[in-house]
This record gives C-alpha cells, structure tokens and sequence, in this order.
C-alpha cells in the first residue's frame, strides 16, 4: 500500500532542501513545548510555561506529576498543558496507563502523550494495543489524544499497522517518538505516518528537532504539530 | 560525614584493579537478569527466564506488563521475578507509582525496582521523596523493595540525601541507576552508597555493567545485588 521506495526518495529531496520557509511565529503555534526530564524541577516547569507564553507556543508538555503544577501556572494565558502517559516505555499495564490518563485529565490536562505497548505490537497483539488506545480516549473524552509509535523500534510494516490502529481506535494525532529511544523523528517516518493517516489523523513529529531548518523538514513531510524542547532556539531562527 | 575525596581515592584503586576474583557462579547469584526494552516480546521475556534458570540468577527483572508471564515461566524454579516501578522516569504522580507497585504485587512481583522523584529531591521536597518510598514499602510488606536514585542526575550530597531517605523510609536495597539515564553504575557511586547505608540496607549496582570485570569492581565497591542484561556474558568471564 505505502510505496517504501518512494517514500525515501520523497525524504531525500526535502533532506536536500526542498520544503518552504515558514514564518517563525507560525511555527510556534506548532510547537509542544517540552521538558520531560527526570530532574525537572518546579523551577524548570515554571520557566517551560513562562517561555510558552512569551513565544506563543502551542501547548507545554510536561510529565504527570507536573501537570497539576503547569496548569496553574498556565492560568488564563490560552497555553495547553499536555501530559505523557506511559512514557517512555509504554510498558506499564494497560489498566495503570488508563488510570494515569485519568489522573493527568483530574489534575487539568488538555491533551495526552501515550505511548503504546511497543512488545505486544511485535508480538502480533493488535487488539491489546488497540484497546488501549481507544481505552484511553474513551477516559479523555473530547480531549486530545496523540499516541507514540515510537518509529526507532518499528519495521516499516510496523510503522503503518500502528498508525492504522491510532486512526481506527480514535486517536487524534500519531506522533512518531518519545525522545528517549534510540532515534528520534524523521522525515522518512513523518512522510510514512502521514501517508497512511491521509488526513483523518494527525501527526506529530518529536524527538531530535533542534533547528528551524528540521522544523520546517518535518511540517513540508506532513506534521502538523511539533514536539521539541530547544523550542526558543527554533522560532528564533 | 563523606569524604568525597577519600572515596574518590578508593574508586581509583578499585578502577586500577584492586580487587578480588570471584567464581562466575558465585556471582550469578547476585544477579537480576534484565530486559527492560520497550520492544521485549513475550519471547524475549520467555529467554531471559530460561537464562537465569541455566545460570542460576536471582531473579528476572521485567517491565510491569510482563510480570504476570515471567511468574509463569519462572514455574517453580526457585528464580524471582521483579517489577520495576516507575520507570525509568519516576516522574508519575504518588498515586500511580503506588497503585502500579500494589498491581505489580497481585501479578506475582517478588522484588520491586522503583525510581523516586529525582525533581522533588531537587526541589528539596525530601517529604515527599521519603512518603513515596515509605507508601511503597508499606504495599509490598516483606517483599524486597530496591529505590532507584538514578545517581547520575544527582550531586554528591544529593545521593548522600537518597540514599538516606532509603534507609529512613523502609527500603531494602538503594540501587545507582536505571540504565536508561545519561549514566550508569559507577565505582565510586557505589561506595559512597555503600558507606552511607552502613549495612542497613544493601547497594544495588546497575546500568552499564556489562563484563564480568564490571562485576568484580561493583562487588569490591559495596554491591550486593547487581543488575545487568548482558548477565551470561558476565558470568561466562
């Protein structure tokens, strides 16, 4: 169904330089601002939604136990707070992962990260990672829900069953990666995920995108939202 | 109360070679036999159980969604079987690490490996960091559970303050690193985990040990547990 081949040459041309240039401020209303370290501390999660503000940024993306924190520190500035969920393994039960999208949407978030059961995908068990994912979008409701293939991981063949199961099962967005596997997003992938979502979900590119160059590499490849945490240095050129 | 710099000195002997050979069998008793990936399948989970029965490791240390099969495998052959909790991140809320180390316990988790809140340790938020572990102990009764302090975030007081908070709050192994942060076990972590501890709780060594050389220095420096997925080339010499 996907033609690999031209795919990577598609890749290859925009590597090379083929994409438009896009005004910084557009792009950060892209941007899902991110600090998912371990060692954040309020302080950072303070910083992280004051540079949010300042640079018009989408949303912050913050990790569950900052959520409740990030909420209020957003107040009425219109600044979405995303929370991950299962991250970064996707590797917990699936009853602990629907209890935490549930506890991130208590505490206030707007939109929800999970990862998905990358083992069960392998092992053939698509209904297990389909129930998931429409499990925790019947929790959230009409919040948003990205679901994270993480791509690094995946067979190309993988990359497309996953990404069907997030349109089939009530995904907003199929987001490639979580910044902590081996490889983060690439233009090859973005391509493969906006291919076979053909627009009745959305994608998001994250892990690894540094500049304004990658910036603009992933939105000509077909992302519509942006996962970054060196964001300040993208939209400033 | 630590003298950094005379266990720096140690380390350096330890890295240099002072310290003991020990017979590979007697150091596969001391091993949990890793696979965290992302990606492990059930046959994956399958082979690292087999492994530790032929060589006789402690334990299997598996990501929470394959506790429950990994007790299956392990039958009745006498090997453990830990959970990790919160991992690798341990940026949960309090309520979902919990409630994941009591899901963990029902699967069948003999031993628990979970990662504090490196952030609220930074914060200087020690209540908490203590309540978590103290909230977890008191779930899993006189199962082992093994804190994670993911040393390599973490100044040289700062692991004199985890490592405390562990003894203080019921843990029975603190444990240098997850595998997944920017470092692993270190020599000198070990020590000065070691002589803060003084007995009352053990040292779990892991992250990056991958020789059975590795092995014998973590041991010299303090470690009673270590762990490690490259076990079988560890105990092969």
């Amino acid at each position: 169904m996907v033609n690999f081949e031209e795919v990577k040459k598609m890749a290859e041309r925009i590597e090379s330089g083929d994409y438009e240039r896009i005004e910084p401020s557009h792009i950060s209303k892209l941007i899902d601002h991110t600090n998912l370290n371990a060692y954040a501390t309020k302080k950072d999660i303070e910083k992280l939604v004051k540079e949010a503000i300042e640079f018009g940024f989408y949303s912050v993306c913050v990790n569950p136990v900052h959520v409740k924190f990030a909420k209020e520190e957003v107040g009425d500035a219109g600044i979405k707070v995303a929370s991950v969920v299962g991250f970064p393994l996707g590797q917990n039960t699936m009853e602990i992962k629907l209890r935490e999208a549930e506890r991130a949407l208590e505490d206030g978030a707007d939109e929800f990260d999970m990862v998905i059961n990358i083992g069960k995908l392998k092992d053939g068990d698509l209904e297990y990672v389909g129930s998931e994912i429409a499990g925790a979008k019947k929790i959230i409701g009409d919040k948003i829900l990205k679901v994270i293939i993480e791509a690094c991981y995946l067979m190309d063949e993988e990359k497309v069953m996953a990404t069907k199961l997030c349109v089939d099962n009530g995904a907003d967005f199929v987001k490639t990666s979580t910044g902590f596997g081996k490889g983060g997003a690439t233009v090859y992938d973005v391509l493969i995920l906006s291919k076979v979502s053909e627009g009745r979900i959305q994608v998001k590119a994250a892990g690894g995108i540094r500049t304004y160059e990658d910036a603009l590499k992933m939105i000509k490849a077909g992302a519509q939202r942006l996962g970054a945490s060196r964001s300040v240095d993208i939209v400033k050129g």
